[in-house]
Formats: C-alpha cells, sequence, structure tokens
C-alpha cells in the first residue's frame, strides 16, 4: 500500500479541544535506514509492526506494510530495538472531511507537535486550520525514525 | 522466544538421500545489523516474516519472533529489501530425535552447505552422522544476514 501524507508544524495547542480521540504511543526502530525502517509500535493496549519504503521524488508518498501484533510481542521487540524509544500522545481532529493526526511528543522530543493529513492523491485540497503551521513533508528530520537518533532536544 | 541451534558445515550430499523434506526458501533482508536482523522469507508458497536479536555469549541462543504473512505481502517486501537475495533449498533430515536443517545455496553462495540443528539447552547430546562437517555456530559470516552482503563466492 502507498500511503499520501502531508506534514505540518503545529502552532498551539489549540487542536486539543477540537479532538475525538486521544492515543499514547510508545514506539521503537528496528531499522532507521530511509530506504526500509521498520517500527514497533504501541498504541493503547495493541502492537503493530510497520514496514516503511523510500519516499517518492514528490516527497509525498511512501510504501507502507503494517501488521498487528499482541501487546507481549511488541513489549519483546521493542527491547531489542535501536535506542531512542519515541513517547508522544497521538490526538485526532476531524477537520471537515479529513483527519488531522497530531503527534505531542515527550522525552528528549518534548516541545514538538507535528500534524499529518492522509490524501487520496497528492493533489487532493483539504481545509487548513488556525492551528496548523508550516509544512515539513517529506523533512527527513521529521521523521519518527529520525527523531529517534537526533532528538528536537538536540536541534 | 530464545532459540538454541547448533550450526555445522556439510562435507557432501549424502543427505539427500536422507531427507523427509525439500523447500525452496527465497530471503531478504530489511535489517542485517547484528544485533536486530529483519527477515522476510517465501518458503515454499508461504511467508514469513522473522526478528532475530543479538545472539547469547556463548554463541549458541539468540532472541527470535516470526510471523506468517501471505506470498503477496512477502513478495513486496522483498522488493525494498537491502540488495543481496539469498536464494537456497533447505532439506530436513531426522537424525534419531534430533532433525537438520541442512541449507544448499545458489547464486552467489553457490558452493556452501550448512546444517542446523535445533536443542532444548545448550548442553543436549545429539547423533552426528557422518555427512557433518566442522562447526560454525556463532561465526558471524555464516549467518544469511551476512552472506546476504558478503556472500560465499567472494570469500
Amino acid at each position: 500500500m502507498i500511503e499520501i501524507e502531508r506534514k505540518f508544524l503545529v502552532k498551539n495547542t489549540n487542536f486539543k479541544a477540537q479532538a475525538t480521540n486521544k492515543t499514547k504511543i510508545v514506539q521503537g526502530f528496528l531499522n532507521t535506514h530511509k530506504a526500509r525502517t521498520v517500527r514497533v509500535r504501541i498504541k493503547g493496549d495493541v502492537g503493530f509492526l510497520t514496514v516503511k519504503g523510500k519516499t517518492s521524488e514528490s516527497g509525498l508518498s511512501r510504501f507502507e506494510w503494517e501488521k498487528q501484533i499482541t501487546l507481549n510481542e511488541a513489549t519483546s521487540l521493542l527491547n531489542i530495538c535501536e535506542p531512542g524509544v519515541i513517547d508522544k500522545i497521538r490526538y485526532e481532529v476531524q477537520v471537515k472531511n479529513h483527519t488531522f493526526e497530531i503527534d505531542e511528543f515527550f522525552g528528549d522530543n518534548q516541545g514538538l507537535i507535528v500534524a499529518e493529513v492522509e490524501l487520496n492523491d497528492e493533489n487532493e485540497a483539504f481545509e487548513k486550520p488556525s492551528w496548523l503551521g508550516d509544512e515539513v513533508t517529506g523533512n527527513v528530520k521529521y521523521y519518527n525514525s529520525q527523531l529517534s537518533k537526533h532528538p528536537f532536544c538536540n536541534w
């Protein structure tokens, strides 16, 4: 499956009042190579293993494959991940017919908040809420795989 | 799950007459780091994703986690693996109460044949068939993850 997503910084926390969902996420990486990341995630009480490929030339789309695993499996796999586990809360905010996923980071990435919106094609229009900041789509330093190695606190 | 395995070279192909099973295996790696390999395998017409951790100090045991996936999923994931896909035929040979898995390699690893036996504990005794050669347990260059990067033809 190919995912098309645009990513933005978030200017303030006004989005929290509009959130329909809030989930704690802890994740680590079995590989952070740009051509093939392998992520282990605990989202609430469910585990996921996710493989992502290289970003397209436009920077917008990327191969993604995800499998649900148990909490126990995810916990075992997190133990052997690269150092730099990521800890964040994900908020979901509905804006017209699009859902924004907003990640507020903690730990070494405290202070960073980013929003992602998934699109059906690279040119699809969407409403931009007032709290949405600069676009950072395709900027490698905002990839979670990079945030685990080069966290926001060191920028 | 922790696996305890011992690995040996194979001196000749006499084992083929004793084989109870023979399966073609094609596999690639999403990561070949010694502390966390991620393998994509097609075995016959089934796919597997396998994560292995670091080998224990004794060189005999290693964390291993495996999930069955579809042939289509495995094929998609093989596309984004590191260069150096491994192509081999696996024979299973029963020797008394132990099963030896014997891999005959092709492509860049043609000429290499290795046998593995799985044990319940590190000191378990087992019968050694006449075709079994030198032990190479824990020798990193015989790891499939290393054979994909540094194949037998270059040794």
